[in-house]
This record gives C-alpha cells, structure tokens and sequence, in this order.
C-alpha cells in the first residue's frame, strides 16, 4: 500500500477566520485519506516574498511526492495564472505571482503548468476565494491520484520576483539584508553559509557582525556562546546567517526588520 | 472500506491553550481513524452568532456526514442543554445556545437531539469543559461509528438566536450590517446576493454602497477593479455582499466593526 | 490492525513561522500514518514552567501509546541532554530542562533515556532547531515502530525544576500562586482539589477566596454561579481551584499574572 497523500498549506489567511478549515474540508472530500499540515498561515498579507522565503526554508524536509498548497494571493481574481509545479519531486499549487521564487531559482527539475481544467475546479469560481474554488481542490484532486498534466499546459515563464542578493565590497565585507524575523525576534538574513566560507578562513575562523549600522556581535556556534541578553549571529537551520539576542528578542531590542541592512566581515578587516 | 471519518472543530479558546489539543486527544482516544480539522479557534471569546455565521460560511464545503465539533458556550455548567444536529447530512455536537442558529434556519432536513446518554461522555464532567467531557467524547463515539439516536431523544425546540435581517427601505435602497470582519479587515454584511438581484437590474448593473453613513465606492466583480488603497464592495465567497479596500485593510481604515451599517443602492436612486 | 500512531507537538514556536510544520514534515516522512495533534504553540516563550504545567493539563486525556514532543528549549544547543520518557504508558520526547517536572512529579511508573543513537536523527544537526534535527525524527521513527531502548541508555537524574507548591498558615488559609492564565483570563492556580477538603468541610462548604491580597469571591460550582461581570472561583478542569470572572476576563481586569498570590479560607476563618 502506497503512504497516505501529504498535502501542507501556506497562506496569509491567519487564524482567526475559517478560510483554511475551509480549504480543508474541500481537499479531504475529494481525497479523505490525504494527511494535512499546516505550514504556516500568519505570513504577512499579501507577502509574496515573504512566503516564498517560507516555503524556501520548509519545503526541504518534507517527502517526495508531497503536495504543497501555497495561496498568497493579492491578485487574486484577475488575470495572473493558477499554476502547477513540479519541483525536484514535489508539487505545488498556487497563484503564479512569485510566490515559489525561491525555489524555483534553487531548483533542478522543474516542470511548471497553467491550470485551465475547468473540471478540477469547484463551480462557480468565486473571484475573491481561488483558495477554496481553484487551488484546493485541484490538490484534492491530485492527491486522490490525477496526473499532473490532466490540469493544463505546460508553460515556459512562471513569474519570478528579484530575491535580493548580498554583495561583497572592496574589503571583502558581505552586505545583504535582514529577509525574515521569527517568532523568538530572531532575524534570518539572505547570507547563506556557502557565502561566507572565504571570510572564516580570513578572519581566522572570526567575524564581526553589524545590524542596522551598528557592531552587534559575532558569529558563533550555538545561541549559549554568548551571555543571556547579548547578541550575536549563527548560521541558523535554513542555512543562512541568523542574528539573535541570547534568551532574549534582538527584533524588538534593535528594532529590525525585513529589509534592514547586516554586515560581515573577517576580524582583521579594518 | 468507508472514508476516514471527518471532524471538524470550532470554538473560541483560541490556541494559546492545550485545551483544543485537549479535545482531540479524546476524540482520536476514541476514533484513532478520525480526520480533524480545525474551523476556527479564534472566535472572539463567547460570540455565539459570530460562530454560528463561520459555520455557515465553512460548512456547506464538508462532505455528508462530517462531524462539527462547535463550541462556544458562556453557559457551560449550567441548564443550557448539549445537542446533538442532523442538518442537511451533517452532524453537529454543541451547546443548546443558537450556534447553530444560521444553519438551522436555512436547512432542508434537520433533526435535533438533546444529549443524555452519559455512557457517552467523559465521567466525572467539569463544570467548566464541557468540551473535553461532553462534546468531544459524543463526537468521537459519533466517529466511531455509534448511531445518533443512541445520544439522546428527540427535541423541537433548539435555541435559535434572531439573526439581523437585511431591509429594503421606500427608495429601494437595501439597509444591512456588517457581520464579519476577517483577517484582511474585509467586511462581510448580511445582503446576500440574492437580495440585491432587482437593484442590480435598476442600476443598470451600477450599485452604489455605503458604509457607516459615508459613500464607500460600488459593487464590483474583484478586488482588482477598483485602485490599490481604494475602497468597493464584491459578492463575496460565502455568498453576500462584502466590502473590501485593495491591497489594504478596509475594517481598520473605516473602523468598521459587526453591527455597522451598510446600505446599497442603484446608481440611479437620488 | 493496530491504531494510528498518535504524536502530539507542544513548542513554544508560535505560528507565524513555519517551525512546527518543518516538524511536522519530518515525522511525516518517516511515518505517513501518523495523526498528528498540536496540545499549544504559544506557551510563552522560553517558559520551561508553563510548558510543563500545558502538558501536565493535556496529557492525562491522550491513549496510551501516544508520542509527545515537547520543545521549549532555551538551551537548544547547548550541554543539556536530549531525552525520551516513558511516563504511566504515555512517550515524551523533550530536552532534559525540566520541561516534564510536573508530568515526572506525580508518574506511577517511568523510564528516562538519554538520546544519544545520531542514526535517528538527521544529519547535520543545526545548532539552533534541535525539533526538527533531533526531537521530530526520534518521533517519527518511535511512530513508526523503533522501540525506546534503540534511541540511548536509561538515565535515572533527569533535570526537575522547583515547583512553587501551596502552604497552610496557621489560620488553616492555603496560600498558594497562579500558575496559568488562559485565553479568557481564567487563572488556574497552585491549588489542588485534594487540599481544599478539609478547608470545605471547616466553612461549611464556603470558602472564600483573595488574589493579589484583594477579597475575590467564593468557591463555586460553575461559572454562572455569580453574576456576570463578577469574579469567583471554581475547581477548574485540570483538578485545580481557578479563579474567574463571569463572561468577563479576570486577568485584566484584576491585572493577574502567573506568580501571583491567592489565598483560600474557610467562610468562619477571622
């Protein structure tokens, strides 16, 4: 017997409404015995990026063959394209307005389509509720076992945003931004841990870091290896650099956000 | 073999407690095949009509004989009654309160039970959590398999709440109310979309709508119809009139809450 | 068949990012038919306490068999141990802070080990998310079948942290804390049914109850045993004297915290 359909689902729908149980309820009548996750539901609204930075950080772990739900959607109800893709074993269903950017632009397979198969589709469409008329229940659908390409053609341009780039100046200093802040006020940055091998090696293994201007710490191991209520940066468990207070919210302290500037650079740097 | 059986939950006690997880521990204590989903938590605290309008924007979604697990209950411990709902080939456990109220009132079929059975509920039963010791377990039991009429005996009489009707005023203007405030601060109103067909007609397909005593923009077919930042009305997904502003959030910029008024009206009316 | 394994995820993530779903896809993926069950999220940040009393409310309803993960973990990464705990027919997976004082305080029958088998935990371990590298995948392979002796050696000096227990003052007062507050300001306390009999006997079946060295209210069979909008108190559903009030929010009205005093007398006490 093949394992039970996976089916996860990311929007910015929040909790507090019932759209998601909604969603829900409409996969688990075209496929009862799909098993749901939710990845999170509390992104920014109308935060593309943000969710495909999201999806970027979880999809990872998560088995072959599972189907992810990603409905960020401010156009929704105009003429950006549902799609279906087909991401290094894993499917995705969502509006085509950038929101799997990250991954596609790390992929190596891809296959993307535009859904037009009006008879996986509820009937009518709502125009402000694709979530529950179009994309749930084409992954209903899928999970139950339809082939991918039984929902639409093949298309060559799906729509991707600029993900800002960390830079290195002349002194070999990396500049890139704060991209997430968690729960804990932790900030993950878009310097990943490939990026910063040749500074290690300069520093001698050490390197300052600067927030918003300022020194904020160093890049250490583990959360402990600074004292309680000072700050300082891992590489965090998306892989990439991740600035914290220890036991304490360097979002609120420092008052960073998404956007903000973060610097790097070897100890020995002037 | 027959489909998992499907349990849906909706209460206001929101997630900061175990106290949902609380209630699926006994209903999968009893039905370990049992497929849950969560409707809402974050009802606001003790909104018996809030609840009954998300019920009745999720339910018609969920495949016959879907178990609804509802509560919201400022009774609990005292002498309102906990029900057992047949409607329209869903099953519902709740209070006697009127959390049902818009779901009866628009059912085909229904038959009510006054839950007795003790058999069927955790023993002994908290005063205060009547979720964990009555609904849930009647859910459960009802998931694995044991007959409605085993809970409890018949009754004509559920508590039904008085539901704020829209009216139609001399000048053919429909006067309703916001009941509904979502994430995105969009403001779902009592005009459903059935009521507004003969002033559709009269204003040549023009309808202007107004919110809280100030013209707010008109009725159109999708958020992207009217500028980012501008306010309009479409029909919304569960059916009725709902007011939205694009790209932002409607309820905070109008301070618009439940019990607002809302009126439309064809262009044409002076 | 056997049942469905049946993991629950207590953390102190929240839900705006998409850590709890990361675990999730784990446990997922090393075992599809597992029902998965959130008990809360939202334990305070860090609060090893609270996420101790969460599970000590929760826990008791679960089957036997079932696997709880439960991952406040300021430490994460740090010397503390890793463990697996088998309580009363119950499985805990958790860092050995102390998170499971109050459900190893009143065990029967318990069994601790360390975690040390890395051949069941993803490879790499990060540094700061041990629920996804070390907590999920021991999960998820106990779900699917992995017996306790395989993931380390039994430990007899798990950590416990001080739990604040009530006293009794000469006057026969039980003086004791609140310990939780829940989403409707309902403040459970300290004090256990078992300690309040002879206080019940000695009033006559009243006793009065004070907070924050303030006169509260009496000791009640149910909420709506007082007025709305008054306070009292009851023997809430985790066994333990809870303050409330009425329809309303005692935390903030009364500015209540964990921590906080409350004092239990017999009505003749002077």
């Amino acid at each position: 017997m093949s394992a039970r359909p996976l089916v996860t689902l990311l929007t910015d729908f929040g909790t507090r409404d019932p759209f998601v149980g909604i969603m829900k309820g409409v996969i688990l009548g075209l496929c009862p015995d799909a098993s749901l996750v939710d990845l999170c539901h509390e992104v920014p609204a109308q935060d593309i990026l943000g969710a495909s930075f999201a999806l970027h950080m979880a999809v990872p772990v998560f088995p072959a063959g599972t189907i992810h739900v990603a409905v960020v959607d401010p156009g929704v109800g105009g003429p950006r394209r549902p799609i279906l893709a087909e991401i290094d074993g894993q499917v995705f269903v969502a509006p085509d307005n950038g929101v799997l950017t990250h991954l596609l632009a790390t992929a190596g397979r891809t296959q993307v389509r535009h859904l037009v198969a009006r008879e996986y589709w509820r009937d009518p469409v709502c125009s402000s509720f694709h979530g529950r008329d179009i994309f749930a229940p084409v992954a209903g659908h899928l999970a139950a076992g339809v082939a991918a390409a039984r929902f639409g053609p093949e298309i060559g341009d799906p729509v991707l945003l600029e993900i800002p780039r960390p830079t290195v100046d002349a002194a070999g200093a990396i500049r890139g931004t704060v991209v997430w802040v968690d729960r804990f006020g932790n900030c993950t940055t878009n310097i990943a841990q490939a990026a910063i091998g040749s500074l290690v090696e300069r520093g001698g293994g050490r390197i300052r870091v600067h927030a918003a201007g300022r020194p904020l710490g160093s890049l250490v191991g583990w959360f402990g290896a600074v004292p309680p209520g000072e700050a300082g940066a891992i590489v965090g468990s998306a892989g990439y650099v991740e600035l914290f207070c220890n036991q304490g919210d360097l979002a609120r302290r420092w008052a960073l956000a998404p956007g903000d500037p973060v610097a790097l650079e070897a100890d020995g740097t002037p």
